[in-house]
């Protein structure tokens, strides 16, 4: 069996720190990768400290991985040694359900397996994430990366970047439509690069003025301060989509007033607290409130084709995995632009 | 000016009691109604009671209409002395903008007339609703009732009845869908009536096993007993539709979990604390939580004629207007099956 060392969790109480392990040996469908980088994700924060309640420990995070094949199973046709491969934040699922067949893995009827903590369906083990040396994966749950990306820069689109994309996609935005986007952290400065690339009117939500430059740099083509009562007020009821990137807890209210009749606010963020909005915002326009995560496996390798096509990267500020607690403190303090990404050369 | 006499709330605190007042001379496209019934809405309790904060007095509630025509103006074309004549929640908008042109007056962009405590277009004066003698309004407020239908039993469609028809339509409810109803009051045994005569499997949920029987009576194909963990794990993510009609404040999930992918919930319940769900609960497939009130004129009308081809009315308990106060202790307490209306004849 393949050995690894990562960082881990040994506790919700824990800081990150070096941990051995072993991964189980590739099968005939399988691929094994050399992590050279993995994105942290606010998601992996939440996991470390299991503040949503299902960690399981020793707990290895990270789900924004890319790395470079060393082995390919014999049945495995998409891959061979030294070969670039990514993998985002699920590495199975039960491959025949009604939404595993059209691509849609993530909403597996069977559940998905997340690439960590997560119960292993090949042996029973418990996934170990990509804060780590490497990983072993099905074909079909790691992806192809164009040759003119940045590594470190691509590693965040895994997992940040198809939680923004696939959304925009979902609810067709293009031309001719005024779009939203609430926070500019690591889902959010994707969100402003897909939805200005894809030909939205693009409009950044803020409530910090400080992020404007960036946010224009970005893509916004206008930045509107959530705090301004006036300025909102202007905007009411003239956005065709707003996506909702937050992760801290925001009544939803103030941007719900901003659709147009019969629109979609979607929420990606994933606040500790419940959404709040009074039931006025939605009726009197008859507005939707929906939710999304990530998604599939045919439309993440659409997205990082996308993004080869378009020279579309994260905004990344790349570390050593000693720096990792050190990351979380800053990354809950919003202190990064706009993503951190391991340089996993330094667990050598 | 017309006389009229109706019952009124002269405070949050105070119960209706009897009160004079009058009504604009009608206008060349205006009708006067002389009221035969109004239903009694949830609406109407919240408003007389000041609940959302927006109430004036002396409040004559009531949108739940149906009257004689006593004189037409003359350029009314829809109308003549002696028919009847329905007005429901709204009563004027300010026609010219792109939601009242397509007939959406209900989201009129610079806001509708309600039918009471509204400041009115014409005169500036305070708007009086049905709990009254008559009503003045323009024609274009104004529907046709089918000659068939029991008008008592028609009042509730008014605003209970269009309320419900108009998301079921939005959403396309019809053969070959698992919908759900929550809750079975006044909106919803209208909403299971629309749902199974527009061909839907229409699973009644409910916290009450009491009331079972009735819902199968009022068209329900299953009864689905919210609180029996075991049998809504049964149906969880078969449903591809839910119309929340539940006015008491509850928890989303239970019922979000039922939906398929990509499907909606539909809030037209108006509980005064704000809709609480994980939103967990939308993003692991990606689901919705909509809301809609009433329905345009047009709409309106639609449904007026589809539940006289269909022989549909609301289930009614007839009321004089003396026994008012009462009446909103009972529907308080859930004590009415399934709408009380009041005889206007009482007044006399």
């Amino acid at each position: 069996m393949p050995a690894s060392k990562g960082y881990a969790a040994q506790s919700a109480q824990s800081a990150l720190a070096p941990f051995a392990f072993t991964r189980r040996d590739p099968g005939p469908t399988e691929i094994s990768i050399d992590i050279l980088y993995c994105g942290v994700c606010h998601s992996d924060l939440h996991m470390a400290r299991n503040e949503w309640g299902q960690s399981i420990y020793p707990l290895v995070p990270g789900h924004e991985i890319v790395g470079r094949v060393t082995a390919a199973g014999s049945a495995v046709t998409r891959f061979k040694a030294g070969d670039v491969a990514a993998v985002g934040v699920i590495v199975d699922s039960c491959r025949h359900c009604t939404p595993c067949e059209r691509g849609d893995e993530h909403f597996c009827a069977e559940g998905a397996t997340l690439t960590y903590a997560a119960t292993d369906r090949v042996d029973g083990s418990i996934t170990m994430g990509g804060y780590s040396s490497n990983y072993v994966v099905d074909q079909r749950f790691a992806h192809t990366v164009p040759a003119n990306l940045d590594l470190a820069a691509v590693a965040p689109l895994l997992c940040a970047g198809i939680t923004t994309y696939s959304p925009l996609r979902h609810w067709k935005v293009g031309p001719g439509m005024k779009v939203g986007i609430v926070g500019l952290g690591g889902l959010g400065h994707m969100a402003l690069k897909f939805a200005h690339s894809f030909g939205a009117h693009t409009v950044q939500l803020t409530t910090s003025l400080k992020k404007k430059e960036d946010a224009l740099r970005l893509g916004a083509d206008e930045v509107l301060l959530s705090t301004d009562e006036k300025a909102m007020k202007a905007h009411e009821g003239s956005f065709d989509f707003i996506l909702d990137t937050a992760s801290a807890h925001h009544a939803l209210d103030p941007y719900l007033a901003l659709l147009k009749q019969d629109k979609t606010m979607t929420l990606v963020g994933l606040p500790e607290q419940p959404p709040v909005f009074n039931v006025f915002s939605l009726i009197t326009k008859r507005a939707s409130v929906a939710g999304s995560m990530i998604g599939g496996m045919p439309e993440t390798q659409e997205m990082l084709d996308y993004c080869g096509q378009k020279n579309i990267t994260a905004e990344v500020e790349v570390i050593p995995i000693q720096q990792i607690n050190e990351a979380f403190e800053r990354m809950l303090k919003q202190d990064v632009k706009y993503r951190f990404v391991i340089d996993m050369s330094s667990l050598k």
